[in-house]
C-alpha cells in the first residue's frame, strides 16, 4: 500500500502479471455475530477471517482490505479499537493491511469488509473446471464451528480441550490462507472452493459451476464437533455437513494426481487433505458413507433436508 | 473484470505499469440517506456518485465496484433492483461495473460501496503537493445539493427550474469522473480532492496536508443555492461553504499555468473553473471576500464557526 487512510482513496501498485481479486461481506450484529456472547477481537477476527478465505478459495494472497464500520450509540471507542486491532493482526500475519475505510453512526452495529488480493493467472481457481472423476477433498475436519455455536447458546459439561477447540474454530477460525496458494500452485487442482455454508451446499455449488454431480462417501467429523453434538443430543454429521463457516477449503483434484498431492500437504501442513469423494457424471449429490442406504441431498444443501440446523450465529 | 459475481470473489487484470486506488463508504438510512422521501434509483445514484468522487479525486478512472447491502424487513425486491440499476447506469457511464458484493438482513437499510480505479503514476493526485501561491479552484459552483436537502424539508416559493436544480443536485449529482482524469493529466494541478463536507472543511484538509494555510477570496454560489437560501431566508454563503456533498473537485494549481488551465477546462468541459482563492504560507483558512472584513475560518470548517448548517441528509 503505497498510500493508505487520510487520503480520497488508497493507493496500491498490483502486481504485474498477475490477476487482482476483490471480496465483501456485510455483518450485523444479532445475524452475523453477537456482541453479547463475542468480544470485539473475536468478532474482528472471524469477519476477517471469512474474507480472508474467500480470497484464499481462489488460489490468491490477500494484498489490503477495506473496512466500513457502522457503530450503535453505545460502542466505546475501546471496543472499536479492539475490533480493528484483531483485523489488523490477522491481516498482518498474510502480509497485509487495512487499507481505508469508514466509520458511521448506525442503528445496529454492522461491519462490512472488503479484501482485494492478488494472484498469478495460472495458479487460479475458481468453483467451474472440476471434472467427473475428480476427488473432493477438505483442508481439514468438519463441524467445530457449529459445535462452537452450540457452546455459546448452552454450556455442556464436555471435555475442557474438545470445548476450547470448538469455542476456537467457531471464534477465531484459522483462514487458509497458505494452504489456498499451496493448493493453486498445484495444477491437479482444477477447482476450489471456501466450505462458508456447510459442505453439503458447497460441494452442490461447486458440483454445479463444474457442470458435475457429486457423491459424499466420508464426512470427517472434527473431534470437538462428535463432543459437542453427543453432549447435545445433535446429530455429528448435521454439524459437519451443514453447520457452516469451517473456513476449510473445497478442492477437487485430478484422482491420479491425489494421493500425491494428498501426502505432500499432509508433510507441508502437518495434517491430512481429508477426502469427502468424488465429482459424478449423474447430476445431484449423494451421500453414500459406509455403511448407510445412499441418500439424495436437495440442492441448497444438508439443511432444506434435516431442517433445524442454524447456519449462522 | 474477468470474473464476477458467483464464485469466491472477482477477478480483474489491474492496468500493467499503473497505480490502484480503492475507497469505501458506509451509508445508513436515515444518517446518510432516506428512504421517506428519496427512491430507491435516487439512493444508489447518490451513493455511488460519493465513491465515484473519490477516485476522480485521484486522477483515476473507476474499474469496479463492490456494494454490501443491508436489507430491513419492509425492503422489496423491487426497491432492491431499482438501486442495484441506478448504481450499475451510473458505473457504465463511466466504463466501470458492479463486480460482487453481499445481501444480508439487517435492523435498518444500510449500504456500503467499495469502489477501485486506476491511473498512470504520472497522473495521480493526492491532497498533498500544493504549494504557497496555489490557486485554488473548484469544478463547478457550490451550495446547490444542501439547497436540494433544504427542498426536501420545507417546500418553498421558487423558480421551478431553479428547484429542479436544486433537487437533482441533491438527489443525482455528477461524480467529475472525466474532470478528474483531466486535471490528473495536468502537471499544474499539485493536489486535488473531492468537496464532500463543505468546501471551507476540505480547504483546510487540502491545505493542512499541502503545510499550507489558505485565503478564500470568491464563493462561487450557485443560482440554485442562492434562490433556494433566499426563499428560506438562509445565508446562500453557508450553503455553498459548509453544505457538503456537491462532489466538486477541489484543485491547488501552479499560479503562472492557471490562466491556461482554466481557459482549457471551459472549452473541454463548457463551464469555468471556479476560482476560489490561493494557498498561502501563513497557516489557518481566511475568508477575504470583496467588501467583507477577512475572518479566520476555524479548523474543521464553517460550520463549526456558524453553528447551524446540518451537512448530511
Amino acid at each position: 500500500v503505497l498510500l493508505g487512510i487520510g487520503d480520497d482513496a488508497a493507493v496500491w501498485q498490483a502486481s504485474r502479471s498477475r490477476r487482482s481479486v476483490i471480496t465483501t461481506d456485510a455483518l450485523v450484529d444479532g445475524v452475523h455475530f453477537r456482541t453479547a456472547q463475542m468480544s470485539a477481537a473475536q468478532i474482528g477476527h472471524r469477519a476477517m477471517a471469512a474474507n480472508l478465505s474467500d480470497i484464499a478459495a481462489m488460489g490468491a494472497r490477500p494484498v489490503l482490505a477495506t473496512v466500513a464500520l457502522g457503530i450503535a450509540a453505545d460502542t466505546s471507542e475501546e471496543w472499536i479499537r479492539e475490533l480493528y486491532g484483531a483485523m489488523a493482526a490477522l491481516l498482518r500475519r498474510f502480509g497485509a493491511s487495512i487499507a481505508g475505510g469508514d466509520l458511521v453512526r448506525s442503528p445496529a452495529l454492522t461491519l462490512s469488509i472488503t479484501v482485494v488480493g492478488d494472484v498469478s493467472q495460472s495458479r487460479l481457481k475458481t468453483r467451474a473446471g472440476g471434472r467427473a472423476g475428480d476427488v473432493l477433498a477438505v483442508t481439514g475436519k468438519l463441524g467445530a464451528s457449529r459445535a462452537g455455536l452450540a457452546l455459546l447458546d448452552a454450556p455442556l459439561a464436555l471435555d475442557p480441550q474438545l470445548a476450547a477447540a470448538a469455542r476456537a474454530a467457531f471464534a477465531t477460525p484459522e483462514p487458509r490462507v497458505r494452504e489456498g496458494c499451496w493448493l493453486g500452485a498445484s495444477v491437479a487442482v482444477r477447482a476450489m472452493m471456501d466450505c462458508s455454508d456447510g459442505v453439503s451446499t458447497d460441494v452442490a455449488r461447486l458440483a454445479a459451476a463444474s457442470d458435475c454431480g457429486a457423491v459424499i462417501e466420508r464426512v470427517p467429523v472434527a473431534p470437538a464437533a462428535a463432543a459437542v453434538a453427543d453432549a447435545a443430543g445433535d446429530d455429528p454429521l448435521d454439524y459437519a455437513l451443514s453447520g457452516g463457516e469451517d473456513f476449510e477449503l473445497l478442492v477437487a483434484v485430478a484422482p491420479r494426481a491425489f494421493p500425491r498431492l494428498q501426502a505432500a500437504f499432509a508433510r507441508r501442513f502437518g495434517r491430512p487433505l481429508e477426502r469427502l469423494g468424488a465429482l459424478s457424471a449423474a447430476p445431484g449429490i449423494v451421500l453414500a458413507t459406509d455403511g448407510k442406504t445412499p441418500s439424495a441431498l436437495a440442492p441448497g444443501g444438508w439443511d432444506h433436508v434435516r431442517g433445524a440446523v442454524s447456519r449462522r450465529a
